[in-house]
């Protein structure tokens, strides 16, 4: 997309007011290194040689040997610190990574917010007795309990509204034999919203619930913070800008919230940022069926164009 | 227990109408071969050489080996089988494996029904999607579904009656990530009870209940049946004696149902069966924690003691 806008701006010589670069940001997912959004965490200053040292890949090579063999001297990461004084806007285009936009028809999302994301690992303590001569009201089962709780939490990310979500991907029972009550059951849940108050809402409702089935089964629980980021709220300027440039292109626009964090979230700590979607095949992700067919990925990349032109301020 | 009564009929030179014999079960757990009440189905016929040469040990000893090592013909087992026609009855003592009795601080359990089991796997197949970017009406959430089966179990059981228990003991989730909409769910449900319609009624309730999460959520399931074991009624004769002796010892008796599998569930099919409980510490079983106390164990050896002298018609 950005070699493209270059060229064309080359072709057509055209200039403009602010200077327009384009960047290829690299470990967005944290692929080889772990830790992820690092070409923009490097450019906002958030990343120091010490990271470099202690950050390696499943070879045992670090981020600073393999800068190293790259002909990059690691010492000097902070050279990559951009100066927000000098950044006008970054825009970004990315795949929608969820299934909303081919479902509706649309050529291009229109983000507004980057979800805040909360995660949490519960932890549910029962006690383990013989599934055949225990009677049930002298029971602590974790899991029996805890299902009440995750056959509740959909229900409160559809009640906090705001296109809240909220799930539970992983879980754990212990000691997890067909004839044995379940002792303890370790859960993941994940909540994201754009609404910083949503997510505390539904957070709230999940620690009544597990406080409720405290009461009610006699279990134990705690709860472990394992992330929080707050909601990024993207330019409403470049928003608004794309949504003209769609019109004039005639594209079927739809405004969006970005459910996955991007470099544009972190970027938009030092420069006003838009970041659009293109449709993602079948709603498809980080699988190998990951597709985007070209002339949907055309459509946001003249969208993308148009829209530099304007926040450049072209001739 | 066995050793202990023969020993006091020997020392007070008691003759019977019919003759007292004491048995030393093996295998009744399968702990070393697998399988279990290994004793029980050799008395009734139920094991045969080829099974001999099929159960191995971890270290690959077949029983057919060990019965060599042992000095006995593997062949011969069916030798082990006993004719009907020349039994009376059966008795065990054993320990209850469950916190009743001593919650209840009762002596001694006699118990009229061995609970039938079955034992199913339930499959939930969803679809795995990013779980910040699918919307939670697009999603098709295999663990969030299964929950609300799970949460209802221990209410079937409830309601069924008869001491009738359920219990979801384990539970596997796929792809089983924070951030990842659960596509697979598998988990086990073991349901006994003394009434095979009790377990017919929350096999049928369970059913139902994912038919509806399939028509809600849009999930697939299957069941796989793993055990279905009938209830057996155990002798209305011997346990009316163990009351009548009971009373007569002033012991603090229940009557109650034994929900798990002993030898007594396998010699009813040729014999009038009684079964006994005695206390477990804690309600402990399985574990280096079970714990019977002599006092507990001497009052349920009186009670068997005097049982034997009535249905061996003793002089």
């Amino acid at each position: 997309m950005a070699l493209e806008i270059l060229r064309v701006l080359d072709e057509n010589d055209i200039k403009s007011k602010h200077p327009i670069e384009f960047i290829a940001m690299i470990e967005e997912e944290g692929g080889r290194f772990g830790g992820g959004v690092f070409g923009s965490r490097a450019m906002t200053g958030q990343v120091d040689y010490q990271e470099l040292l202690d950050f390696k890949d499943e070879a045992g090579i670090s981020m600073a040997e393999a800068f190293e063999d790259f002909g990059f001297d690691p010492k000097k990461i902070k050279e990559a610190e951009r100066d927000p004084k000098k950044l006008k806007a970054f825009i970004e285009l990315h795949i929608e990574q969820g299934p909303v936009l081919e479902n509706e028809g649309k050529d291009v999302g229109i983000v507004d917010f980057i979800v805040g994301i909360n995660q949490i690992r519960v932890k549910v303590e029962g006690r383990a007795d013989h599934a055949g001569t225990t009677p049930m009201d002298m029971r602590k089962d974790a899991l029996s309990s805890a299902a009440e709780v995750i056959s509740e939490i959909k229900n409160f990310a559809f009640e906090a509204g705001s296109g809240t979500v909220a799930t539970v991907g992983s879980l754990d029972v212990k000691p997890g034999a067909a004839n044995i009550v379940p002792a303890e059951v370790e859960f993941s849940v994940d909540i994201r919203s754009k609404e910083l108050n949503c997510i505390k809402k539904v957070r709230a409702e999940i620690d009544q619930a597990l406080a409720d089935i405290e009461t009610k089964y006699a279990v134990d629980y705690s709860v472990k913070e394992m992330l929080m980021v707050e909601p990024v709220e993207l330019s409403a300027e470049i928003f608004n800008t794309f949504k003209k440039e769609s019109k004039k292109l005639d594209l079927n626009t739809k405004e969006m919230i970005s459910g996955a964090g991007h470099d544009a979230m972190i970027m938009a700590a030092i420069t006003d940022v838009g970041l659009i979607f293109v449709p993602s095949k079948d709603g498809r992700s980080h699988t190998a069926e990951e597709w985007t067919d070209y002339k949907d990925l055309q459509k946001g990349i003249e969208l993308v164009y148009h829209t530099v032109l304007k926040v450049g301020e072209a001739e």
